[in-house]
């Protein structure tokens, strides 16, 4: 037997206790006579003592020889320590050791076992194995574990059916790229693999299975940013003879269940709020409202002619920064402005107008505009001595959103973004199509399946191309703290609809016959009403924890290239795989 | 709203109560005046009454255009039935029907959505939507969920962490054969799908998770039988600091909990069988238990000379079939020969010997034995008045395996083979290594990474060829009902012992160190002792409900030639996609 406890559990209750502990040697002090290991596994960590004195000379030799990580065995008794540490929950007892067993050596680890280490994610995922033994590392993915069993728990108590859908599908080339596997029982044929099961369980839903839930890998070869990976994990959920209201009552429950139950966080009732009031006031469909500082903007009653740039301006937008104005220096502010023009980023100017302390303005553009307007502005914008407005303008859509990163960044400054405190709402009312100028075609702004809200049904089916671009949608966001952690909507459950909406988005009848006609199919043989929605699993759990990148609750991430670092894939095949699946490689010239 | 209750859930209490249901017309009875018809969800079925005399004539000519499965939402009464159905949970009551709305029509489906239909796998699996309407496919999809979730409960309970593993991996054509994924990113090299997330799970262990267990989704791209998909699910777990004792202890303790919970059934303690004894005592490493039949052997002092096919056989083996004598006329024995002989099984021959119930002996080796002999045989047996031997003879293995399928065909026609009755196993100590004589190499009897045992670690590292042949594994497989549900062993966690096992298995240094390294490089820093298995969770749902194809417990499966009729997958791609991946297709000629 390897052991009779783990190293998280004895307390004082064991003294006098015979016990078989294993696990890895965190590191040892040794005063000559005497020698502490610190043994660890999983649960927690255990003094060891070997004691000159008491012990043979042998086991004492042979402690000495314990590097970091080895794995060993040790038998021995309970004991009280000498000193204690109250910091440890074992901290009262030590292991008096009588006997050693070395069960695998270890080299010296080319990373620290430590909770905060400085190595570079190169370092860390190629020993993803060391990595994997650091506390915050673990910890994450038990948190992990745990929401996801307590998903599944809650989900199940309320009717839902999990049921897996197939991972080897077929390549629907709209949205995302696909990933694909070549068939080779079927020469020249490919399966790929899923965005997300979004046909499967609308089919789940006219084949009568009323709530369907499913935790499931997705997949999405596009270019990685920090917090995307080509394998992600979503909460997909779907539901017959629903209306919205009801869907986002009943995932609102879900979400208030899952922070009671695992960060015992009682959630606000969730807001609602339109995606056109979200894009005004905060020019962001997935507002972080932990804080306000809301967009208002200026129209020409305020601006007198006379600055060329407001003037030609399409918005005039800005926010107020409270008390900031005798924070910021000319020198800061003209940082502040450049960190604005980056390239990601991309706008023009930054107009400030500070309202100081002692009630005297200070601006910008001061010399194009009077006192007596910009107390005006300072007034619209409920500004009170010591408070700083910033002032985008240009374009609507662009501007907007270059405001929404400036006003992030401010609350980032002012330490307006606890990230232990949680705002969740649900934004709305989303158009239903999007126009690409470049394509000239119209996106689904949700996807293809997604319903017009009923009063715009008549509309869809008969209007003309501007009304197209007023269609509102059937479709919801759960955002928490400024980020997106899940979308759904109802569905089209109507073949003309369905058809419909794939015109508009550009499908050939052949092409939607070909992708979808399993779907279109089974809509003619009593599809019911139905909608749902799914959660990013990953980045919910980071939002709950309070952290920003999804890598760290994912036990083996990709890097940026696509690299699982560790087993170095992807990789070459051999050329007889190759032959099996009929293929070539055909690299461009320079590759 | 589309229902205030579900079409399972009303009964006499709620008698005079308005309420709205949805769901599928199953069904109607018109007697001219009044109309009754099945409304039909996920919970049941409940009786719709349109009456003529009650009800406007609007409604009731609305109601008689109603096809099956159509979907309908109809506002109510809860009325008492004045012919009550006591088979129906809702059969004391039925709804006065008050408004009728059609929500979706239906054409005419192309199946019966009835508990037992005749049609063909080909119209099931395109219609799969219709398909899965039907009670027994929608309770075999129940189940499974059902027992996903007992299974995490449990696991969880017992400290287990549920860990999700990549799907996109690495290539290593070992055992079965990869599906690839081209990376687009990393042009020319590929992904590989798991077969099963086995160096991840040991990597975890060496990272220190110490217990693990993932539900998951592994791959396989061979060719395809019954009982086999290119997709399939595994219940997956992984255990630090075990012996193999303390696996069979968990996982025995695991399904006895499934049993009970899912199907009120107390399983008794899973029996311990060597390989060698299952081999011997019943040609198969599975053995159907539910039966005895055991084999028995006959040797040189049974069979003097004469009869020249068994004179010269390396095995002479049979059973013994209880109370068959009579049951067998002489055509009968020549069909069940031709069965034995059908190329699936490719038996010689069949020996029979008749116990008849006067005590008489009739046998087709009579000429070549005298009584007594044949006597003699019978009671080595065991046999009693009306048994009947079967004997089959030639090469040990090939007979064995032969006799194997003759036991359990006997085993069906004698009804001895009750689906509700459960009879679990453990195989154990299963050779390490298998030759190979056609490759000439070894083969991992479970997997390369499989430990030896304890005392033949020595053997293994420093013997001959003939030594390896005999050593025996920390492997074991749960096997119920003659089918294996899961297996697994401890495994190596010494680099060298490793290494060495990777050179028996016919790898260089270069390949074990290209597709295994990382593994390598882990068990070098701190890997400690462990262990685990895989049960085959579609295998298991099936045998807990008593049946033989694991596709009936998928939602979606594929057929035989790897494809998805509903969505007709695989499918070939667009040009760009396979430019952009670098890829040709090169098709053999005539294909």
């Amino acid at each position: 037997m390897y052991r009779t406890h783990n190293c998280g559990e004895l307390r004082m209750e064991h003294l006098g206790t015979e016990v078989v502990l294993s696990g890895w040697v965190q590191g040892s002090r040794d005063l000559g006579f005497m020698m502490y290991t610190d043994l660890r596994d999983r649960y927690g960590l255990t003094q060891l003592l070997f004691n000159e004195q008491i012990t043979d000379k042998d086991l004492f030799e042979q402690a000495r020889t314990l590097g970091r990580e080895f794995v060993i065995r040790v038998e021995g008794t309970v004991i009280e320590r000498q000193s204690k540490n109250p910091n440890m929950p074992t901290g009262d007892i030590e292991i008096q050791v009588s006997k050693l067993e070395i069960l695998n050596a270890s080299k010296v680890p080319p990373m620290l076992i430590e909770d905060e280490i400085d190595e570079g994610d190169d370092i860390r995922m190629k020993y993803r194995y060391l990595d994997l033994r650091r506390k915050p590392v673990q910890q994450n993915l038990f948190f992990r574990s745990k929401l996801a069993i307590a998903t599944r728990a809650y989900l199940a108590d309320q009717d839902f059916i999990e049921v897996e859908t197939p991972v080897l599908i077929k390549s629907t080339p709209e949205g995302a790229r696909d990933f694909v596997v070549p068939s080779r029982m079927n020469k020249g044929q490919f399966y790929a693999l899923p965005q997300s099961p979004q046909t499967f369980k609308q089919i789940l839903m006219v084949a009568g299975f009323d709530k369907y839930f499913q935790i499931v890998k997705c997949f999405r070869d596009e270019d990685l940013r920090a917090d995307r990976q080509p394998e992600f994990t979503q909460i997909d959920c779907e539901m017959s003879f629903v209306t919205q209201e009801q869907v986002l009552e009943t995932f609102e429950g879900l979400t208030r269940h899952l922070f009671k139950k695992l960060k015992n966080v009682d959630l606000p009732k969730f807001p609602r709020m339109t995606y056109d009031e979200a894009m005004s006031k905060y020019g962001s469909d997935k507002p972080d409202i932990r804080f306000g500082m809301e967009f208002v903007e200026l129209g020409k009653e305020e601006l007198p002619e006379g600055f060329v740039v407001f003037d030609n301006a399409e918005l005039v937008v800005g926010i107020c920064a409270e008390g900031q104005a005798a924070e910021y220096s000319n020198k800061d502010i003209k940082k502040l402005t450049e960190w604005m023009q980056r390239p990601q980023i991309g706008a023009k100017g930054l107009v400030y107008v500070k309202y100081n302390a002692d009630g005297s303005v200070k601006s910008s553009v001061g010399k194009f505009y009077n006192d007596e307007v910009l107390k005006g502005w300072l007034e619209k914008f409920g500004a009170k001595p010591g408070d700083m407005l910033l002032i985008l303008s240009g374009e609507e859509e662009k501007t907007r959103k270059q405001l929404n990163e400036l006003r992030l960044e401010m609350g980032n400054r002012m330490g307006l973004r606890n990230p232990e405190e949680f705002k969740p709402l649900w934004v709305v009312d989303f158009p239903l199509l999007e126009w690409d100028e470049e394509s000239e075609r119209f996106h689904a702004m949700h996807h293809p399946f997604t319903s017009p809200k009923a009063h715009d049904v008549e509309r869809m089916l008969n209007g003309d191309h501007e009304t197209m671009k007023a269609l509102r949608a059937d479709a919801y966001d759960m955002v928490i703290n400024g980020v997106e952690i899940g979308g759904g909507s109802i569905r089209i459950h109507d073949r003309e609809l369905q058809s419909r909406n794939f015109d508009l988005l550009g499908f050939t009848k052949e092409e939607a016959q070909a992708q979808f006609g399993f779907l279109l199919g089974a809509f003619e043989y009593g599809a019911p009403p139905h909608g749902g929605l799914a959660f990013g699993f990953d980045r919910l759990c980071a939002v709950m924890c309070g952290q920003n990148s999804i890598r760290d609750f994912i036990a083996f991430p990709k890097n940026n290239q696509g690299r699982d670092m560790m087993i170095e894939a992807p990789s070459p095949i051999h050329d007889e795989q190759l032959e099996e699946l009929c293929l070539k490689i055909n690299l461009p010239e320079g590759d």
